[in-house]
């Protein structure tokens, strides 16, 4: 499929321009998902733009827009973005949508604005050859609170929808899973994130009198040693080793000459899907109370988590992705459950969910850039989807 | 010995009171040693007050004050104080020098200003007895910047009295030596101390990606096993096992899906004489070496101190403040070299020094206090001293 694909105005270039050019920077809707409402409504889509609120988070605005009767494919992104940061160490202006060489410029280049124009070029083009009658639906749930809180976006969205009878059969989500070339990684899952605080209470003292005192840092050396002397699991199928990383040790003690009362650190596990938080939890106990024995008194607080570990089982919609993917780029994509956590983790309890989309290397960067001829395949990847997805009956050699 | 040895204007209890009625809290001189100086010079000594300076801290007043000629024997002590904290938290005005009962309140009762009462009390009845030409010399070296950073108070006021030609055959210390019971313990050495920094370095990177990153706390774990896996040694005649205590152990990172970049930690060590600081800090880098391997990459800062270990071996000057303190007490009192460092560790390069004073478990504490029977106990005590060291040879049988 080549650039003629798409007139220059639906062009996958011209839209993601066009959402780059809106500042919205989370929570700030920016004109991102009036710019997409606008398209949709035009190509025959119901839009809604629901807001929603909760006490302590900035109120947000999210978009949900469908087409057509019948299964009901997904496509799931979000238009908010993280700051620019130095806007000055930018090459280009990180709102301006420039065009340098073969790449495009911009926050959010890859992450997400140029997945969400290659999506919505290549329904545009599928309607436009098509029509409104292909045999099923077509549906946008996007968001503007994928990079802030999270709080009022695709979970309330989702919940939002759910009340008002919408029902999906498959969702595409389209985050950036490419480690290096457009192809290489579909993701079919994630895993789940648990983060837990520990505390190793002793008796604060003079460190020239170390019987009087109770010193907990000795004891939280045991502890994190309990925790980290074997690994969780090996991995499976599908998915990495879990993986548990002590992101800080804190005492806080400026005086050298006194014992502390308090040793505190925090863990953060990645767990597959050998484990739920609840089994994580028990082992987590376990270990603890193993390397305690009677002489260490601790407290674990593990934090409440909405990160469970997830994998959608390779099938007929892997397949039918996976095989656009070849058509188009000739590499079988690696079905992957790696990396961190993403909205597809809520999604998942509505249908299955996979995600696939640009290629990640620069997102959240100075100069965050995506080459343009990716967003050409990418837009033509989906496109060979929705093909694979809605065959065209009328089309096929039995109806003939 | 009973009150009766001491006319009322010259007892421990009006001395010590007359002491803690002066607002001393360091670097204040608060009239302390205006107060000693006008009791010293009446009584015949000649009386220096020395202030040193030094950039980036306070002035600091001092007092030197000598008697007679021959071996001296040095009382030192100082006579500022740690803040009282919470005046209102006393049972009585901190600087009140209130009697309540048997004891006497305020800040400094035991750490030091009784013991210096007692010294007083002491030298200026044997003086009394014996008059001026006793056969030999009493000195008093009298800081005011013992609990501040101690750097215009004795290290300087010993160079000062060296470079005037002073010289000192023994030295007695009057901090509290004692843990519950006046004549338990003297101290006749102490252990050195010596602080390091740790610091581990690591690669910082997003918790999902942990192959990307280098977490340095498990390094650090391994570094603080490496230290405190083997006791650095069993104690010696004299001396406890050395120790190594860690003070603290800080990160501060506060993101849960963040492996940090660093990793430190600080530990104290109190050593016995089986070591000096050199010793120790190639036996801390070849402990390190070990543990850390080809992986760990780590720096270790070790503090500069002049704080090592030292032992007066005990000897006739021993000998004369035991049997001083069984006569008085009928207890055979401890030689120790526990606890925290004292002057104790300038002084010993002047003239073998001892430590014996009050019972501590009030000092530093609200409500600070000392029983009236241990500041006669302890003046009769330093008396029974001066009349050992000093023997009368007009009143020994062989020369009647």
């Amino acid at each position: 499929m080549t650039d003629a694909a798409f007139p220059p105005a639906r062009s996958p270039l011209t839209l993601a321009q066009g959402l780059i050019r809106c500042p919205s920077v989370t929570p700030s809707e920016g004109g991102a998902l009036a710019y997409l409402a606008g398209i949709l409504g035009r190509a025959g889509f119901a839009v809604e733009r629901p807001v929603f609120s909760e006490a302590g988070t900035p109120d947000v605005e999210n978009l949900y827009a469908r087409i057509g009767t019948g299964p009901c494919l997904l496509f799931a992104g979000h238009t908010d973005v993280v700051p620019p940061g130095d806007a000055a160490a930018w090459r280009h202006d990180p709102f301006g949508g420039t065009v340098e060489g073969s790449e495009l410029f911009g926050r959010g280049a890859v992450d997400m604005k140029g997945g969400i124009a290659c999506m919505l070029a290549a329904v545009l083009a599928f309607l436009e050859r098509r029509g409104p009658d292909f045999g099923g639906a077509i549906a946008f749930l996007i968001t503007g609170d994928e990079e802030g809180p999270a709080v009022n976006g695709t979970v309330k969205l989702l919940d939002w929808a759910k009340a008002r009878g919408e029902r999906f059969a498959h969702c595409l989500l389209g985050e950036p899973t490419n480690p290096d070339t457009l192809g290489e990684m579909i993701k079919i899952g994630r895993r789940g994130s648990l983060t837990g605080d520990l505390a190793v209470h002793g008796v604060q003292g003079h460190v020239a009198y170390p019987h009087r005192a109770e010193n907990p840092i000795p004891g939280l050396l045991r502890l994190a040693q309990g925790l980290l002397a074997t690994p969780l699991d090996a991995g499976t199928a599908h998915f990495d080793a879990s993986n548990l990383e002590f992101t800080t040790m804190d005492v806080g003690n400026p005086a050298t000459n006194v014992i502390p009362a308090e040793a505190r650190a925090t863990f953060n596990i990645r767990f597959n899907d050998l484990w739920t938080p609840e089994t994580l939890a028990a082992e987590l106990h376990d270990r603890l109370a193993a390397a305690a024995g009677n002489t260490v008194r601790y407290s674990l607080d593990l934090r409440p988590t909405n990160s469970v570990a997830f994998l959608t089982r390779p099938d007929a919609f892997v397949e039918t992705v996976t095989d656009a993917i070849e058509a188009e780029t000739g590499l079988r994509p690696a079905l992957s459950t790696t990396g961190g956590t993403s909205d597809a983790r809520f999604i998942k309890d509505a249908c299955p969910v996979i995600e696939f989309g640009l290629v990640g290397q620069t997102m959240h960067q100075i100069d965050e850039r995506v080459a343009v001829a990716d967003l050409d395949r990418l837009a033509a990847i989906y496109g060979r989807v929705l093909d694979g997805y809605f065959p065209d009956a009328a089309a096929m050699p039995d109806r003939a």
